[in-house]
């Protein structure tokens, strides 16, 4: 990808091949890698104060000399160190003081200190000298707070008095070392494990040193009323730790240690919470404590701005949910939510390929650049752009760039880049019409576009038009979604890129039979349909040598499928055989009149059917990395043909196998 | 890796690093896999008959039609036909009966048919025309039992004789295609979740042609006791699934889903079960029903291997229940369980790395074989073999074979073929003594040996006497355990093989932090702990590029770790550095006394302690891809020092990073 200076006022050409083969995380590539890094560096800018932000150690990836900086670049002001990533380096908290005040991050917790209190007093005098140790750490740490997390041991005893004792014995010892400590209920604290449980306790210890952490996981996993916040004093709120999860039926500590997530990427109200904390007077850092196995393998500088785009998005809904109470917090520039497909851009070697089956599906050739080598193709007000100007083009055909018709493209970019969205060099068209864009997760290009409207110059003008036989319509209309890999790693980072930097919509993620194994699959929509993205992703790490898929999709949606079907078929084989069991289950599923299951065998066609329509569906071969699928939706089907997926996965593979 | 016939005779030579890179998962292989689907082909013997086997086609990756010759392959006898393989498979029904009849595979069930009983009667007419759909299909199929699971739709009412009433309709119907129907409960089904309910339904509808389906996964899962089975006429029941589990506290939809494993590789007491239905009189097959993320990606004829296996040592267990009750049931030669460690052995390119650290180890080259490039090297019991005849050599050193002490060695050969081990070409020294070695899951050689017994040909006598200076001993005494990496896919495998073929015990499996992702690891161990092999993989597949880690080691036992410390810090800079904070660290965990708690900070000596004892162990920095660790145990401690894994992870990725 050519992504310097030199590309303005030139159209840049992405390697999609390459980004597709790295961010399935089937065949590696370390260069891609750097790549993605490179920009990714770009989009860093400093967001605009509001509320001071902090990350655990324990969120991010690799040694503690790399998560600093890594934190440090995102725009983080402090860190919580995570123990054992003390533990585990070299250097000696001196250093690690030093190089934190030089990347100009404030140490804001050390954490965790465990099964303190409410013990025997031959265990307290354990205890009490395992916390002197570390009192001499956090001094040398420049750490000023101590969290300490209610205590699992079966040694503690279910006394509120005798918890309350030893913590201000506990705080007292502290603070002749200028430290405090901050008392967390753990969900599955054997005997505090309510947030409300651990306030009344510093209550009654009441030591100035002693005061509450609140950690948005421990107190929503349980279903707690995160109301009863407000009535504890500001003063006494020494920390607020926040973390989003998916809502799973399962042991809470498991859950807690491995599914973790940035808020906006679960299911949790992190925004109610936080707003309770807000008004209950809280004024110190958001700080992001993420345990997540995914995120632990993950680059670390990666997930640092990915977490940072989660507290920008954060600090946004709880100032619209405060509204004037909202003191203190600067939300980014609002949404400006994109209202249709301007076109969809294919990297390709050569347009041999590609440019048979356009005809065959009824684009016609309508335009050249003059000075580089795409051509614009459209059908009603579908437009799909190829594009063989590439160096380094990949095996085949590739979907690198999508257009996005937004009312305020000016405004489109401003939102991305508060949001730490790495914007692209400009393209500008000969009118010198500026075409803003950014790289989405999965290293595709999302163009800002305002396509023939007499308010905005148009990135159509930078066309000339060709003359070319016409071509008779088949019936398709526009582009009705894109799907886009996912990198693996980075799934969730995806759906929260679409929803805060787009405003664009997250269905539920679904799951999806590949002969090889699951995928997971989560579409992302405009309020109306008009945009409509599915992310897809392999599900779990892919065997070596696993066979691959085709990922990468242009959904056209046509007013007439069969038309387009037969016009298709009478073309030539261009279309991904269906097995005929299918049909055999499909009349047996629904009972649509003889003649209809016909067409539907003799055609090809998909079928499925919701509450609010029909869906029909069909789908050209793949040629290199892409393929179309043509769909047609009666009355209001809001789906993508979800459980036809498995059938058409098989297909695909079948004669790759 | 040489393995034709000619090597007969001859010291083979594996090529360790590369079954090392496939395996991990992190640097693919297309040859070194193929050369595992080879050494795995070598094992597959038919295996004495018992109980018919079957395997439900969902359990295995890919299309149907590599299904089927990998259940073949592995011995099964039939396969019950998972309909959605069935729709995304090209080939008609016909032509799947005529591939499983050539395969020798019978059809044993057709499944799943879900929301049928117990519905308004309007319900009814659709659920019937679409069960003639399928009884159309399973015709011709050539399959004759259809399972039914209890209904979880809205639309089911809670009304047992409504159930059985139109259960006996549909059997009415199935029998006039000459198809029974096999009724089973789901543990998640809206009103029938117990398999006693099932058959209470069935009972009451009362018709030849419907029994009850058995599924251990939801009979066990809920928690229900399966001695009620033996209440069930054994004509009455038509079908048993098989399925093991971790106990996982999760929704149990999701837990069945993507958590079931073979029998053996879970926590459920499915040999339990069996004995039950059998004691009911059921003589039908033992058929695997195993919906699993990992198999689901998994190479099919590698699982189905595993499964067979699975199915062969469950027979054993029930067998041994049962005792004369287990008319029917053909055990596999018992157990041979190795009693120590003959030797470890490292492929390398040449000795110089690693002669010299085997000499500061306080080893001497006692031997060398006078045709092959293969060193002894020796220090009381713990021998190492260095082998530089590997034309392929790895880059570095790494571990390639262990020879393991048995009381049999030609019984540890018969009790590994007939569980499907891969049975390796033998070895024969001079004096024609053979030596038998199967290939364990990671591709490391394992061989049978019986050292210096006068009883039996010692491999030893292979090598000649070298005259070399006198070593002073380092206090090392012989081989404490061994660490071997595991293939991410064939982890749950590697363990049910270690526990059958060689009769070692696993341990808890545990979860250790690397700074780049979870590892997953889990010991086996013989009874008295002289067998003890750590089988370690990455928890989720790694990320493209993500750092690597050694994972092969060679744990030596020392009766004086501290001399052994010593005199390797006096041979230069061989030892993995451990961080100071780790040092300050134990000092806040344990009191040890101030001049205890000196040394093991000066040497780098790691501490653990447990109920039984304490463990003082150390690394040597890595070399290719192995390493040698020294451990202490005093007293009874059993462990592996799991606690400072994390520590000594994040040192062998310092200077990496």
């Amino acid at each position: 990808m050519r992504r310097d200076g030199s590309a303005a006022g030139e159209w840049v050409v992405f390697q999609a091949a390459d980004a597709f083969r790295l961010f399935t995380g089937i065949d590696p590539d370390p260069d891609a890698e750097r790549m993605f890094a490179h920009l990714a560096e770009v989009s860093v800018s400093d967001p605009e104060e509001g509320m001071r932000k902090s990350i655990a150690t324990v969120s991010l990836s690799g040694p503690l000399t790399g998560k600093l900086p890594a934190a440090a670049d995102a725009g983080f002001d402090g860190v919580e160190i995570f123990e054992a990533d003390l533990l585990s380096s070299p250097p000696a908290p001196e250093e690690i003081r030093a190089r934190a005040a030089d990347l100009g991050l404030n140490i804001d917790l050390f954490q965790p200190f465990r099964d303190f209190e409410a013990v025997p007093s031959d265990i307290l005098g354990r205890n009490l000298r395992r916390a002197e140790h570390k009192f001499a750490v956090m001094e040398r740490l420049g750490a000023d707070l101590l969290l300490v997390c209610s205590s699992v041991s079966p040694d503690t005893i279910a006394d509120d008095g005798l918890a309350a004792e030893q913590l201000r014995l506990l705080a007292g010892r502290a603070a002749e070392h200028g430290i405090r400590v901050a008392y967390e209920a753990l969900a599955w604290g054997r005997h505090v494990d309510d947030y409300r449980h651990a306030w009344r306790i510093v209550e009654l210890a009441d030591h100035p040193a002693l005061g509450v952490c609140l950690d948005s996981f421990h107190i929503l996993s349980r279903g707690s009323d995160p109301a009863g916040i407000e009535e504890i004093p500001a003063e006494k709120i020494f920390f607020l730790q926040l973390a989003d999860a998916p809502y799973l039926s399962m042991d809470v500590l498991q859950w807690s240690r491995h599914y973790r997530c940035f808020p906006g990427q679960g299911a949790f109200d992190v925004a109610g919470l936080v707003g309770h904390v807000l008004r209950a007077g809280y004024r110190g850092p958001l700080s992001l404590e993420v345990f997540n196995d995914i995120f632990r393998q993950a680059d670390a500088g990666r997930t640092a701005r990915d977490a940072m785009r989660s507290l920008i998005a954060l600090e946004e809904s709880v100032s619209t949910r405060l509204g004037p109470e909202a003191a203190g917090l600067v939300p980014p520039p609002a949404p400006v939510v994109p209202t249709g497909f301007a076109f969809a851009e294919l990297a390709t070697p050569d347009t041999g390929r590609l440019s048979g089956l356009l005809t065959a599906l009824g684009f016609a050739r309508t335009g050249g650049h003059p000075t580089k080598p795409v051509e614009l193709w459209e059908q009603d007000q579908a437009r799909i752009l190829l594009n063989t100007g590439d160096p380094d083009s990949p095996t085949g055909p590739a979907l690198s760039a999508i257009g996005l018709e937004t009312p305020d493209p000016a405004g489109s970019v401003k939102r991305a880049e508060s949001l730490l969205a790495p914007v692209l060099p400009r393209r500008r068209g000969p009118r010198e019409a500026p075409l803003d864009a950014i790289a989405a997760p999965d290293g595709t290009a999302l163009f800002f576009c305002r396509t023939a409207r007499p308010d905005h110059p148009s990135w159509t003008d930078d066309f000339t038009e060709v003359p070319s036989d016409p071509v008779p319509s088949a019936g398709i209309t526009h582009i009705d979604h894109v799907a886009l890999t996912q990198p693996w790693h980075y799934f969730d980072e995806a759906s929260l890129f679409y929803r805060s930097v787009l405003g664009l919509r997250p269905d539920e993620s679904l799951e999806l039979a590949d002969p090889y194994g699951l995928l997971r699959s989560r579409a992302v929509a405009g309020p109306d349909g008009a945009v409509r993205v599915a992310l897809n992703v392999a599900y779990v790490g892919a065997r070596p040598g696993a066979p691959q898929i085709p990922w990468q999709h242009v959904a056209l949606g046509s007013r007439d499928i069969v038309a387009t079907a037969r016009r298709l078929r009478a073309a030539g084989d261009l279309l991904l055989p269906i097995p005929v069991n299918y049909y055999d289950d499909l009349e047996a599923r629904h009972d649509l009149g003889a003649e209809r299951h016909r067409t539907l065998r003799e055609l090809g066609l998909l079928y499925d059917r919701d509450d609010h329509g029909e869906f029909l569906h069909l789908y050209t071969r793949t040629t290199g990395h892409v393929f179309f699928e043509i769909v047609q939706r009666v009355g209001d089907y809001r789906g993508y043909g979800a459980v036809n997926a498995p059938v058409r996965l098989a297909a695909q593979h079948t004669g790759s196998d």
